[in-house]
Order: C-alpha cells, then sequence, then structure tokens
C-alpha cells in the first residue's frame, strides 16, 4: 500500500491509479434483482436503493455490509492563516482536536447517533504548511508521503469510510486548489468559511491570487498542484481514497474542502470518484460549483458548513438505513405474492 | 382527548384546533443560547440547528429530548380501489400489515436503523371504505371516531411521531383531497402512485371528477371533504397531529397521502401544522404541488414514494442526530475559548 521510492516522487500514485478496480456487473446485477423482489413498489426507495447498491458493488459483495463505518478527521495547520483568513485563532485547531478526543465536537455527537466510529489524524498540527502566497505548502516527496498517511486511514478494517477534516484557514486552501484545478477566478471560489465578512473574502481572494501567482509554472499537474497549494489533510485525503477503491470501502465525501481533495484526483482521472459519494451540498458559496465541474450530485442540502466530516456523517446515516432496507426485507415469495 | 357528543359531529374536533398550544419565546430564545455557544462556526449546522429547536420549542423542553420516538403507520381499504386504481391488488393491505408485523417491511428495515417505535393501526383494513365516486367514504360520525382513534397514537407516551399510512388505492384518495381542497383539476393531483401507466392516471383522473362531482354540494367545509372522500387513514392521521399538539409531540410528515391528511387541518387553520415538519419531498410528482399550497419546505428529496412513514423515518434519523448534536456538544467555554 504506502508507496515505495522511485525515480520521481508522483510515480507510485501514479501507478495506483492505473490499478483501480471498476465494479463486476454480473454482481450488480445480482443486487438489482433482489431489489426488485423486496415488498414495495420497484424503485419506491429511490436513492435509498441507490445507495444499498453503490455499497454493494463497491464493497464487491452481493449484500452491502456496514458494520464497522468510520470517520476520519484530518488536521493540519496552515501558514496561510496567520494572514487572518478565518473568523477563528490559529490555536482553535489544537483545542478542537482535543474537543474531539473528549467528545465535545459535532461530529463525536453525529457519530454517536449514527454508531459510526471516528478516528482523527493529527497530521503534525504543531507545524503549520508553508505559506502558500510565497512557498509551497510541502515538498512533493512529503506530499507523496502524508497521502501514503492518509491510506492508512482504512487499515483497521473499515467497510465505509466517512472524510473529513479540520484546520483554520483551510477554506482559502480549497479555493486556490480550485481554482487551479477548475480555472475561474479567485473570486469564484472564495466564500465566507467560517464565518468571515466582505473585507476577509476579498483578503481570501488577495491571497488565492498572490499564491497563483508565486506557483504559476508548476501547475500544469494535479499532484503538484496538491504539493504547491494544498495542505497536509488534502493530501491524507486523497491517499485516502485511493487507498479505499483499491480495497473495496466505498468512500463517502465531506463538504467544500473535502471535495477540494478529491477533485485532484478527478482532475487525474475521473474515475478515481467512481467508489465515492458526495455527501451534501455545503452552505459555502462555491462547493456546488465545485460539483458541478465534476458532475457531481450531493445527497443532502442541509444547509451545513462546519467540515469535520459532519456532512458525511449524516449521509452515512442514510446509507446505513439504506442498506438495512436492502438486507433485511422481506420479499414478495415470503409474504405469499 | 377523546371528543365527547356534541351538537354537531365536527363540534369537538373544531373546539381542539381553537386550544392549539403556541411556543413559548423565552425557552426558544434560551435553546438558541445555548446553541450559539456550541463549538463550531455560528449557523454552520444549519437545519440541524433548527431542528433541533424545533423539537425543543414544540416539546416545550430546554433540552430536546427523543428517547421514544414512534412511526404511527394508519391502514385502509378503500372503496376505490376496486376501479383497478393501483398497480397492486386489494389483497395486497392485509398481507403488508402481517408484513409489518413480522418486520419484513421498508418501514421495519428504517425502525431498527433508527431506533424507531413502529405501531400499526388497522382501521378496519377488512371493511373497505365507501366508494367515494358513488358514496361517502364514511359517515360524519365515523370519521370523527376515526379521528378519536388516531389521537391514540400518542397514548403510549412518545416524544416524536412520524405518520405513516398504508392503503391500496389512496394516492387516488389523496387526488382527490387536495383537489376539493386546494383547486386546480384532477389533473394537477394525480400521479402514477404505486407504479401505475398513463392510462391508469387518466382513470385516476375520471374517478377523482366523478367523485368531485358525486359530492359537489358539500365540499365546502375541510372535516365535510375529509369524511366524503378520505378514508380512515386520513381521519385518523389528522386526529394523531392534533393530539400531538396538544400534548406537546413534534409530528413528522412523511409523503404525498400523509401531507393529503393533514391538508384538511391546514385548510382548518394553517397553524395548525406548526408543530409538523415535512419530511421528504415524495417522487409523486403533485407532493411538491401540495407542499407548495401550503408554504411548506421538505427537509430530505431522496425520489422516495413509497409511504409507510419511510421519508419520515429518514427524517427522524436526522432529527435525532441534530438533537444529539445540539444536546451533546461542548461549548467554547468548556474547552477554554
Amino acid at each position: 500500500m504506502i508507496p515505495t521510492s522511485s525515480a520521481l516522487p508522483f510515480d507510485d500514485i501514479l501507478a495506483l491509479l492505473d490499478k483501480m478496480p471498476e465494479p463486476d456487473e454480473e454482481l450488480r446485477a445480482k443486487v438489482r434483482e433482489r431489489e426488485a423482489s423486496l415488498t414495495k413498489p420497484a424503485g419506491s426507495l429511490g436513492k435509498l436503493e441507490e445507495l444499498a447498491e453503490w455499497v454493494a458493488v463497491w464493497q464487491n459483495r452481493e449484500k452491502p455490509q456496514i458494520l464497522r463505518p468510520l470517520v476520519g478527521v484530518f488536521a493540519c495547520q496552515h501558514g496561510i492563516a496567520k494572514h487572518g483568513v478565518s473568523a477563528f485563532p490559529n490555536e482553535l485547531n489544537q483545542l478542537m482536536v482535543d474537543n474531539f478526543s473528549q467528545g465535545g465536537a459535532a461530529i463525536n455527537q453525529l457519530c454517536t447517533a449514527y454508531d459510526l466510529g471516528l478516528k482523527v489524524f493529527d497530521l503534525a498540527i504543531e507545524h503549520p504548511t508553508g505559506d502558500i502566497t510565497v512557498e509551497p505548502a510541502m515538498s512533493e516527496k512529503d506530499c507523496v508521503a502524508t497521502m501514503a498517511y492518509g491510506m492508512e486511514a482504512i487499515a483497521g478494517g473499515t467497510d465505509l469510510l466517512c472524510l473529513g477534516e479540520m484546520g483554520i484557514g483551510n477554506t482559502t486552501i480549497s479555493a486556490a486548489l480550485f481554482t487551479a484545478l477548475f480555472g475561474g477566478s479567485a473570486e469564484d471560489w472564495c466564500g465566507r468559511g467560517s464565518g468571515v465578512d466582505d473585507k476577509g473574502i476579498q483578503l481570501k481572494v488577495d491571497l488565492v491570487n498572490k499564491a497563483l501567482e508565486t506557483h504559476k509554472d508548476h501547475l500544469d499537474k494535479p499532484l503538484e498542484v496538491l504539493a504547491r497549494l494544498g495542505g497536509r489533510e488534502f493530501a491524507a485525503m486523497a491517499g485516502a481514497v485511493l487507498a479505499a477503491r483499491i480495497n473495496n470501502v466505498p468512500v463517502i465525501v465531506d463538504g467544500f474542502n473535502t471535495t477540494a481533495a478529491v477533485a485532484v484526483l478527478h482532475k487525474l482521472d475521473p474515475r478515481a470518484l467512481d467508489h465515492c459519494i458526495f455527501s451534501h451540498c455545503s452552505a459555502e458559496g462555491a462547493h456546488r460549483r465545485a460539483l458541478d465541474a465534476m458532475g457531481k450530485t450531493a445527497l443532502l442540502d442541509l444547509g451545513m458548513r462546519l467540515g469535520e466530516g459532519t456532512g458525511a456523517a449524516m449521509a452515512a446515516g442514510v446509507v446505513k438505513a439504506a442498506c438495512q432496507a436492502h438486507n433485511g426485507m422481506a420479499t414478495f415469495a415470503d409474504i405469499g405474492l
């Protein structure tokens, strides 16, 4: 799983992309056959039916199984935060990681509500990434190493991975990533984040533009974009998504920042996100633009914009119910019709 | 709770409408104060914050509490079904009630997924209501008695009531109710239901028009509309919603048919549904039209159209998580900020 040394830092990652498994269409047909036999009008469970099929085919199992769902929250400190791009101070990163440990954050409660496991991945939170307005967020080697670390998210044997993140200032990082990956202006991708005012948005725009100018000669390749404009949580989440694909683990993407992380993979190969669903449309304005850019739709629209994997957890609650219905319902034959 | 005898059958129901409690705005302010203190950007849990507040104020509790959530499924057989308005045979009513008892239906699985109680209210399912194309579905006295029976739904001490129904042919009943209550043509309100073709839709339109013609001199008052064009499950659900209001129990409305039941109350007094949320927008085409007619929006949009309370159960999963977050999260003061 963990990439070994090779000529160029990103070669091992690119090699993994070539190995991505595709669904077994015969298995998909069997899942649909069972769905059609269940005691309800055909298609009447709508997206729940699609979700059960999605879990089954990507788990490569005839019956979808969610016994060890996991929310992975990837936490990082960002060099760009020192410019004051967030409504909250940088010290909140550590306080929130402690809050996760003590069970006091929103994601803890949602994991309790839906019986989801929770692991926090502290990506050297005491050491900020490089300030992308003047330097790369991380070296290419560090980026690959962080992707490899992110791959460990599924090492405990999870059967449904929900991605989440925490990092003061990281909606500015996401805006930079989206602008570099999908084009448009910085204005298109900068929003209120944790709650900044119009002046705060302008600051984010200025910083994104400065970062794009600084790195303009090195933004052709998605993984270079990730290393230069990203952050460790973005690299780790991209790694986790790749590892999940190789290991038959479906993935639920959270909101704006998580979408920026997986957009890197989408830019490398759109098929790389076929085992992922997008949990919710964030209230962060540009999230819908990002989903549109990838031709994706979100499952829920609850006006959320918290991060931490909270949107992904809400969707996991829906996905669990969908699988329960598919697996547990009687068939028309069972009831004698 | 149960109406006693009086001069006119509906007087006791109308008297209950006059007694509806309103939220305590001081309590609402306290709920908002706690919400604002929690460890997240203000407003970042979006609709989850609104839902926790909604449960709290209608329960008249400073902290929302969902210990005994209940899905009530109201089952009835309809005289109109003999015209062949459903894709399924009439005998399915009893088979599905048995299926509920044996745990094989979709609603059983969703209740398992979200730890919801389930009670099935068999509204004399072996005795069809009157065929509304030629006679009233039920007498006004029977309608009141059925509403009173529906009020028993909360007698077991539930703290969140989810409404569901089962009755072959009842989307045609709903279409008749909506046409009588909100106007428009029968075509506006008739859809595919459990899966009929275009010819089946035309049959439903013809039957609704015939029913409206038959009862045209008796459709001024919403409760008369309910008795003449409705069915026992509609009357029982309307009664349950009223009883819930009086007893501080928030209500989650399911889909197309359940919405038709509560539309009767809305027509009597729009405030009568203030303690209700609409769980999802059904794939039955006219559901959105019905929500629009009442100025309501649905929480979820999952392409479902099954009934049984399945949409309400999905929303209950969201509501439970919302309350868990509101009650369980740490405050900024707790984490020392």
